[in-house]
């Protein structure tokens, strides 16, 4: 005695109830045939022929949000439906006394509860692929497939029908009647325009709205369906109006609607495109003797006024209106009927859980950018031509706040090294190349790099190995008495050709061989050496400024540091008082200051002396509080983004600004203590005016130099090669999910082209900066804002641009014209800086999250994917393993044989071929991963899916299981749901 | 054709298949009556039968431990049952290729092998109450239960018995064969002796274990518990080597045994007291074309040699032995059974679940020991009989770890402000009290009171509130010229009086009135000085060490800061020089230290030289340092406990010695680093020597003042009461557990009779120190280390002893015999620890909670229960009037006014009944409530139980509903397991 309608190819045994002119669409997408009474015969049979029939436009997969709506008639004629749950991915309940939404949650379901279900779904009415325009004809197909009794006759009918055309009452319309202050009049004549465009009196929603709904779909950029979805919620509340044929009450509820509207936008920027609703109604009516069960799906879906919570069309109704007393039950019969509705099915990609595919497979850097292409310059061709489209894009994707945060946090951030560098530079080369050629260097270099690079995400900067390198160029040339430049420019030229060799023969693709362990045994060594020289950086400012520690605070009154003539002037200061002709008694000494006592070779004598000079007060700890203040705030920003304070668009300007804010407020702090620290000093003249804009390769020099320099060459490529494209590696990882693609070619040839011009200007040599652009790849992270409650945001990529790296390099081209502002950062708030990019560049590496592992007890040790199927130990001997390569590297970086560091890093791709024998194929799989995290997501999916995948394997069709098991058509709505997806499994 | 067997009081329809000796026990159990085959009926008849029968000793809901083992025959026929899941309380999974556990967790199962499991159960063989001693015995029976049949003949009964008793392999052993070097051979020596007592070859192992089994459950001291499971382990597997009747076994496996002892020990400590075995077996048998299933109870229950993972006796056995190809199902089948096992119902307490009950009332602070008794002292004399009984626990509970870090870290904490109020003191009153008295008066007043008082987890001291009333009293006498000692005497020796009158009348009754309102302001404001003080306390460094803001590094030779000689001195300056007969011109003062200069009034000049004194070079920059280090490092350490590393032995005992450690860190690097910072200075003087031991009431004043004094006692009373009962309600809170009780009436003896004492002796007053008394009971928590994996560790109460505090008392009063030490820690150290114990007691304080919530956008609140129940602006406006409170508070005690501050206190409780008005009383029984999270544990409770709930609503059996609905016994085993609770609610 129960009926089953479905809008299926079968011949039609009864005419539907009602042939209306509004039902014209719905026969004519089920063939001409109306609706049916399906054979008797058992569920699994009929669910068959629900699935037989084919493939639509309606019956595809979608996003659902469900809706629980209670009432009570109890409480009176004015009793109206009450929102008590959402869900959206996850359940959010109604806390009544709160008048707030609970925390999302994923919500438990009894046993019992789905037991009830079922048996109300198999005993209830069910309407498939109904065409109805309002809750009214919704009302009146239900009743209409009531059985008559004399307990339920045609009053009890009318009382049922008037219940459920009842008003519904949501949530969001209590809470925000606090809200109209905050719509501004702008904003509502700005969508009044909308409506009157939108609004048509006397015509069905349906096709009012259908039009728009298609449109919405289709469109990608989520802000624009936003407004259109506003523009719904207003219709749909204007027609309310002009259904209660009130002419004043549009104007009259004009506030009203707009702040309803606008509580409902930030509301629908949660929900996804092109999802549907579903409406679970449940209450006790206490004129009922039996339950009243209905499930209804509508198509097309409908927007059904003051409905749902949410101005989207409904595709599913499940109605369940029982006798008094169960008020209870018939709630968790509602959320059970909700979470299912809205549970995802985890059988995706059943391919893709295959256990030996994502297990045996090592997973190498590869893709088109780094395949052989075998002809001459074909990888940089290759490069050029996936690059050009993204040109503009290049452009109008750094129009972005975020950018502004990135470009100013790694100004700061570059300006820093280059002009300390550029002073290393300068001292180890005797001022052949200074700060003042660093920078412009530098600049010139970035700009022409960050306009023309295959990744323009890298920044360019000086690098600890390449200082090594020229550090020992000119000591030798020293040595031999030869033009330090000249050599130079010549080493730089064959260097640059040695690198264009290399970028024909497609040279990067050797790019592939570098595994994880390689990376991040490098990485973590860039990250060390930023770390150790920060802190260096900190203590050295000790011996600048000394510290009088063990002073007596009774004994202030005779400290004093006073310039006197030295009383046994060495050789060498009478040399120098000689070649200046300083008449030393003429000097008053006592007057002297600091620096001339200095420059006139006095000496220093009093209780307040230091070694050679003065101890300066308060400055070093005032650098120290200044240094871990940076640090502490810089880090402390930048987390902000996770607090629980501010709305989400403070926080994350404030966590993307935390590093350039941190500056603004050190160096506020900074000038109002007024104590003396070290500033950034940015050198004034003007580079070329000593040696000229152009420096000869030959030169003084003798001519067989140009051809002797090759062999230095060959070592500066091999260092330009490995520290480039490791860097490169690094920003390109897949990690990143960058979609504009890479070009390890073009990279390499930009740098080779800049490192000639570079040369011949005798300007310094600037090549991929680990580190800097690991903190500009995080500076440019988006994460979706757009999130079902309770979900976090994902990942969605790097802001991928040009402008940030040109604006940088600019600036720093720039910087000599505002040295005013430059001088007033201390040096202690850059080291800081520095203290914090090498820290937040470690957070990232699994090689330090496996050196935590030694200090933690198993049990709480993080869920890594490794720590899953590696043992232990194995996972350990393989740190310690990187760990020893990593000391290695460090001891070869600060002995006398620097130079040969790049060789070095070259050999651990052989360390780690070598790990092969250590180690199973499985085991480095996991350990060795390029995108671990991912893997891990494949498991529990796969743990999940399991169960499915054991049924599919036994062999017997999973409907049949589950029907022949549940023995009523329970799982119906999943099928009709999920139809797709089901449909192509079973064929 | 399916059977089920119980040992119900039913006449006997078959007779059990065998009659062996050992089935003795049970026959007599059942009453005389054996097994028997229940008539057909509907399960529900079934079980009620079951139900009827009566309840004994077996027959008890107790705790769980599932374990499922699975085989794999296909494997071979070295094939063991392996161990791949277990689930005590969350599910534990076994990682294969990681070799350890997954992180435990709530499974889900799905609806799916749900009713697979239920088909499983209502086709398969159930054995209930069965009495076996072996797996043998069980497999015997199983066996025997099941149909003959061509398939399934003699041969394939063999091979299914045959694979039932192979060998169980579980996840410890695999892990723990690294462990033998940490087995000591002491270890091994003692255990011996123990196990030659246990083990008695050739007696069955249900008699031999079964007294020890009981006993261990009697007992409530864990540690003994797990001592003797350590000998059913080790019973176990000497068993086992008797077994295979191998004399040489034994001693060849003892290493091994001990291991494995060793590493079961550590997850025994897991398992609750008396928790049984659940044993899940299930496997693919490539012979078999039908499954075998069977679900036993065991009684009693059985330590089956090597079946379960820790040696703890087995009462039910599921056995899922199926035809290959579906082991994935078989799985999931069986995870599904032992979840259900182990799960744990929610029915408890339906009376608690009441929402009427848990929503009006109010808590307040009551029971026994503010109840009026209406007799004179009667409080005092039950608090007295209540506290007589625990006091010499009180010794025995302090020996601990936790009381040496505590006391250690207190002591230091104490220190300081005694010290410091008492310098205030003594500058407040010209030095009649001085820092030495100070001293003196907390040593005794602190040992008499944690010797007697009430409750001794108060920490005694010196109280804003008290030196603003000692500083007026002072003020009024030196106006008019009165004997400050002697009036002082007099109002002390009054307010003692009028102190023991409000204890001689139960006037701490009064105490009930004090809600978390007030309590909470009260405590807000304490804490806020304690971190207004220590910050201000820093600042004022800046004014003893001046700094030398805009030094100009470059002139640092031409600074310096002499004596010299006042140009124009002031009359004063003459008078002292003239009083002191002082040479002025035989001075050389241009060699005088700073002291020396200020004592002769000398003025400072020279660059170098600040307002009255030369610039400090370094020393307030350090102490910033010193401030903030310890703040950080503190907190650091005190959070350690929470971290990821290192054992939980190590952590919290970091943890404890936090403060303690971060002093000793601190001297040190201050002693290094040798920047004069200021140190705490004891003094050396004895007290008494100026004016004598005991102060004559009268003294030099008129009799009548004697009489007068009684008005200023009338206020100090006040102040005194308020300030010590607040603080003692504050420690007496519900939350800390206490479980000795509380002494409000002892306690405020012990302070008055203390304060007459200290009064007549010339001693500062004390009373209770609000954030020292928070600080040291924190410093007190025990939390259980004993829990389920995964499961947080709870909150059990404060150790409560006497020996702190007698400690601290003793060790400060012996303080000055240690200066040396003393005078190396530095000042701005105990400021850092002042300012981290008023952050630290800030956060417990539910105001700071709801402070925060105004910053915070409603999605990111946390989940407080008074959220789910009041709306939002209602909790903001509460807040608002707290902090309007508080803010008033602030400035009374910062005006003039500051004497009338105690009644301001009182005036909380006026201004809390007078809310009253403004909320409802729903509302403030959410905000104003004594335990909100218990609370909410109730509200997740009731939710959670609601279903069920609804069910017993509605009026009909749940047994009837449960069963009819699933048409199966399949909550058979459940409702086994909760036996005694399921009866009597059917009652």
């Amino acid at each position: 005695h129960r009926t089953l309608y479905v809008g299926a190819r079968m011949p039609p045994v009864r005419q539907s109830h009602r042939h209306h002119r509004r039902h014209r669409a719905v026969f004519r997408r089920g063939n001409g045939m109306g609706l049916c009474l399906l054979p008797p015969g058992s569920p699994s049979q009929r669910v068959q022929v629900i699935l037989r029939t084919q493939e639509d436009e309606e019956h595809v997969p979608r996003h659902l949000f469900s809706e629980l709506d209670e009432i009570c008639v109890k409480e009176g004629p004015d009793a109206e439906w009450k929102e008590t749950a959402r869900w959206l991915k996850f359940e959010e309940d109604v806390e009544d006394g709160g008048e707030r939404w609970s925390k999302p949650y994923v919500g438990t379901l009894s046993l019992h509860s789905l037991s009830e279900l079922r048996s109300c779904i198999s005993k209830g009415t069910v309407l498939l692929d109904i065409c109805a325009n309002s809750m009214e004809e919704i009302a009146d197909m239900v009743l209409a497939q009531q059985e008559q009794s004399t307990e339920f006759d045609e009053h009890r009918r009318a009382q049922v029908r008037e219940v459920l055309l009842r008003k519904h009452h949501h949530q969001n319309e209590k809470t925000n009647n606090l809200l109209p202050v905050v719509c501004s009049f702008a904003d509502v004549s700005e969508r009044q325009s909308d409506l009157h465009l939108l609004y048509k009196p006397g015509e069905g929603f349906c096709r009012a709205l259908a039009p728009l709904d298609l449109s919405g779909q289709r469109r990608s950029v989520p802000v624009l369906s936003y407004a259109f979805r506003a523009r719904f919620a207003l219709a749909n509340l204007a027609a309310e109006c002009a259904a209660e044929r009130c002419g004043l009450c549009f104007w009259g509820n004009w506030l009203k609607i707009t702040c309803r509207a606008q509580a409902e936008l930030s509301f629908l920027k949660k929900i996804p495109n092109g999802a549907e609703a579903s409406n679970v109604l449940v209450g006790e009516l206490d004129f009922l003797h039996q339950p009243i069960v209905a499930f209804v799906r509508l198509s097309p879906a409908v927007l059904l006024s003051g409905m749902t919570e949410v101005p989207i069309p409904t595709r599913f109704l499940f109605v369940l209106l029982g006798p008094e007393g169960k008020a209870h039950q018939y709630h968790e019969i509602g959320r059970s009927m909700a979470t299912i509705m809205t549970d995802e099915e985890k059988r995706k990609m059943p391919g893709a859980l295959d256990d030996s595919a994502s297990h045996s497979t090592l997973e190498k850097h590869s893709g088109p950018e780094l395949q052989r292409t075998g002809r001459l310059f074909g990888g940089l061709t290759l490069d050029v031509k996936r690059k050009a489209p993204w040109f503009w894009s290049d452009f109008r994707d750094g129009l972005s706040l975020q950018c502004l945060a990135s470009f100013l946090f790694l100004y700061c951030a570059c300006m820093s090294p280059v002009i300390t560098f550029g002073g290393l530079l300068g001292e180890a080369t005797d001022g052949h190349i200074s700060a003042m050629e660093s920078l412009l260097g530098a600049s010139m270099a970035g700009v022409v790099y960050s306009l023309f690079a295959g990744q323009p995400l890298t920044i360019l900067g000086s690098t600890g190995p390449v200082l090594v390198f020229e550090k020992i160029l000119y000591k030798f040339c020293k040595e031999y008495t030869l033009s330090y430049l000249s050599l130079r420019a010549c080493v730089g030229l064959w260097t640059a050709f040695l690198c264009i060799v290399l970028v024909a023969t497609d040279a990067s693709c050797l790019v592939g061989y570098v595994t994880r362990f390689t990376e991040e045994a490098f990485a973590s060594l860039i990250c060390i050496i930023f770390i150790y020289e920060a802190l260096e950086k900190l203590s050295h400012l000790r011996d600048t400024y000394p510290v009088h520690m063990h002073s007596k605070l009774d004994f202030l009154t005779s400290y004093y540091c006073k310039c006197e003539a030295p009383t046994h002037p060495s050789n060498e200061t009478l040399r120098f008082w000689e070649s200046n002709k300083i008449n030393v008694s003429g000097i008053a000494w006592e007057n002297l200051t600091v620096t001339e006592c200095r420059y006139l070779h006095g000496e220093f004598q009093g209780p307040a002396c230091g070694r050679d000079g003065p101890y300066t007060p308060d400055v070093f700890f005032w650098c120290c509080i200044l240094f871990f203040a940076t640090f502490a705030l810089s880090s402390f920003l930048k987390k902000f983004k996770t607090s629980r304070y501010f709305p989400t668009r403070v926080r994350s300007a404030v966590s993307d600004f935390a590093v350039f804010l941190t500056i603004v407020i050190m160096v506020l702090l900074d000038f109002v203590v007024g104590i003396p620290s070290p500033k950034l000093h940015v050198p004034h003249a003007l580079p070329g005016t000593t040696v000229g804009w152009f420096i000869n390769p030959i030169g003084p020099n003798p001519w067989w130099t140009v051809l002797a320099a090759l062999i230095p060459a060959l070592l500066c490529t091999i260092l330009i090669f490995m520290d480039q494209q490791i860097s490169a590696v690094i920003v390109n990882r897949k990690e990143h999910k960058l979609k504009k693609g890479c070009g390890y070619h073009l990279d390499l040839f930009m740098v080779a082209v800049m490192l000639g011009v570079c040369s011949v200007m005798g300007l310094p040599w600037f090549v991929a900066a680990t580190v800097l652009s690991i903190t500009h790849v995080n500076s440019l992270k988006v994460e979706s804002d757009c999130s079902a409650p309770g979900e976090q945001p994902k990942f969605l990529g790097i802001r991928e641009q040009r402008v940030t790296g040109l604006l940088i390099f600019v600036l720093m081209g720039c910087s000599v014209f505002f040295t005013s502002v430059l001088k007033f950062i201390p040096m202690p708030v850059l080291y800081g800086v520095f203290l914090y990019m090498g820290v937040s560049s470690l957070r990232g590496i699994q090689f330090f999250d496996r050196l935590k592992l030694f200090l933690m007890p198993a049990k709480h040790q993080p869920d890594f994917i490794y720590l899953r199927h590696v043992p232990l130990r194995k996972v350990h001997f393989f740190t310690v393993i990187q760990l020893i390569c990593l000391v290695l590297l460090w001891t070869i970086k600060v002995s006398r044989a620097a130079i040969i560091f790049p060789m070095m890093v070259l050999a651990l791709v052989f360390v780690r071929k070598a790990m092969d024998f250590c180690f199973s194929k499985r085991e480095l799989s996991f350990l060795d991963d390029l995108m671990p995290e991912r893997r891990k997501k494949l498991d529990d999916a796969r743990n999940e899916a399991g169960e499915e995948e054991g049924v599919r394997l036994a062999g017997s069709s999973w409907l049949d299981i589950s029907l022949g098991l549940l023995d009523c058509p329970f799982l119906l709505q999943l099928v009709w749901k999920r139809w797709g997806k089901i449909s192509t499994r079973s064929k």
